[in-house]
């Protein structure tokens, strides 16, 4: 029996990879939402309905759920610029609180019963220790990762009030391109660790900045937990098969309970492209915390979620696929 | 010199009591802003603008501080009610935390440089200790705590991006009433002690319910921290002060250091009205924390602050006054 979904977001990095495994399964009937702010309509498989629209604009969600009936919504909306939530906090908090606000109001009304939302390594600032378990303190140090604690937060009161249940994922390094090379990440301002090497063996920049190298890792450089965005997506799978099947609500760290450093990344990057790489060392930015690594085992042990992609080689070289094969992303 | 303030919620109870504190320093031109969902236009003073108009809406907002361009917002607008939060938790968080979100970005847009905030003892939610100081855990245990608590995360974010300076006070238990008892509580669904004590020497109610009296406290009865309603306003002219004079945000707990019983304020209504109040024990509420009492030393130290009612006879008096003589509210 196929379960009719509404992917939020389903243009974007993730939500293009949630659809292509979606699509993979041939169980769910699939509709994106999205307003192509920084989604990619070329990433929109064929056969694939997209809504264009706003989670802000409820008229529109109305229409849009009144129209397809779904019984679960992925929601993968969001602006995901740590940097860019200190300078505009609001803006932020619009789009990820108040969006998502209305999102839920507009999923109650029409009965959606399920809900899996895309959180984030950020709610829990610097960690007290590692790897980071599920209900370790979560006190996020930008407005990005408050943001999303406080949708957390409300999650619990909207199952409380209206029988809605969720699944939160807490995404650490998404990373990695789908299998395909079909789809990729495209950001306007890429800020990500993999694209941004891959720019150097592309040719469009001459060398690769690690922001400080007197961590307290064993190379200094930071420490974080890359995972491919394809596991990433399954997840997402699982995470609806999961409520479907127990109709418990819950919270996953998905990560892989190793990390990499930055160096490590850059060397892994190396081998995979034959390329140099050159790399400078600058100042520390602020913020970064030594490691930021998650206990996998909730996410194994309750959701039977299994990597595929374990070797950072493997993941880098799934992007550097995408990379060459698009290496303006996904404008000719 | 006058400064120009807008006061939203400026229509409610605490709001009016704080616009009519604010009329007696002569120094600040007052506008109010209100949508007058639960505000009353009957206690807007004759000669003080009100706007009518909702937060949520950000096209009246621009026109207003267009309009009237002011130094300092007082934020007052809120759903207050701790159940039907539980039950509606959403529009909640529509309310008190987007609609906050679109408040200030009309601010920040039209240059407004304070804010004082209305939060609340619910962000402690069972507190650690007794009395509870500014930094203790916050830790809410209803939506309608969280949805103050996400606010004031958020003003630091405001704060550190757009120098948008704020104070949050949080207000224990506002009781009472103007002292000309011109204005005073008027709730369509009252659930706060005093206003529902009162209405048995009104003859609108046979008895009191008491909920619980094995708590962990002397008669057995909960503790909280009752303080007068003009006080409270008094601190929201402290507060602007302070930030026109400093330049600093900041957070205070308004409390008085000391805590009544339901059971003393059920005998202070007796003394004052004479009348015998049957008071009846029933079961607990779930989620009543058995004291909640706030340290005031900060607000004293810091803002100036000094309350004049300090006994709880002369609050239970003064909201007497305005119940004997507006036995219907505002309406007649």
């Amino acid at each position: 029996m196929s379960m009719k979904v509404v992917v939020a977001g389903g243009a974007g990095y993730i939500g293009s990879h949630v659809v292509r495994e979606l699509l993979r399964t041939k169980k769910y009937e699939i509709v994106i939402l999205d307003n192509l702010s920084t989604g990619h309509k070329e990433s929109v498989p064929a056969g694939v309905q997209l809504e264009i629209g706003d989670i802000r604009d409820r008229a529109f969600l109305d229409a849009t759920f009144s129209k397809h009936r779904p019984q679960a919504v992925f929601h993968l909306c969001a602006s995901i610029s740590v940097g860019d939530s200190v300078k505009d906090p609001l803006s932020y908090y619009e789009n990820n609180v108040s969006g998502t606000v209305t999102l839920l109001q507009s999923m109650v009304a029409h009965d959606v019963k399920y809900f899996v939302f895309s959180s984030t390594a950020a709610i829990f600032g610097f960690p007290e220790r590692s790897p980071i378990s599920e209900d370790d303190n979560q006190s996020p140090i930008n407005p990005y990762g408050d943001t999303k604690l406080a949708v957390e937060t409300l999650l619990k009161w909207v199952d409380n009030a209206h029988n809605l249940k969720f699944v939160c994922l807490r995404y650490f390094n998404a990373c990695g391109a789908d299998e395909t090379g079909e789809i990729g990440e495209d950001h306007a301002d890429e800020t990500h660790l993999i694209p941004l090497i891959l720019q150097v063996p592309l040719g469009k920049r001459q060398k690769i900045f690690i922001f400080g190298d007197d961590y307290n890792t064993l190379d200094g450089t930071c420490i974080r937990d890359y995972v491919h965005v394809s596991d990433i997506a399954l997840a997402h799978i699982y995470a609806v098969e999961h409520l479907a099947k127990t109709g418990k609500s819950d919270r996953f760290n998905l990560g892989s309970g190793k990390g990499y450093s930055v160096k490590e990344i850059v060397d892994a990057a190396r081998k995979v492209t034959g390329h140099a790489i050159p790399a400078e060392i600058k100042e520390r930015r602020a913020g970064d915390p030594d490691s930021l690594v998650a206990a996998s085992t909730k996410a194994e042990e309750v959701l039977g979620w299994k990597r595929k992609y374990v070797s950072v080689e493997a993941i880098v070289a799934s992007a550097w696929k995408w990379h060459t094969t698009h290496p303006n992303g996904y404008h000719k």
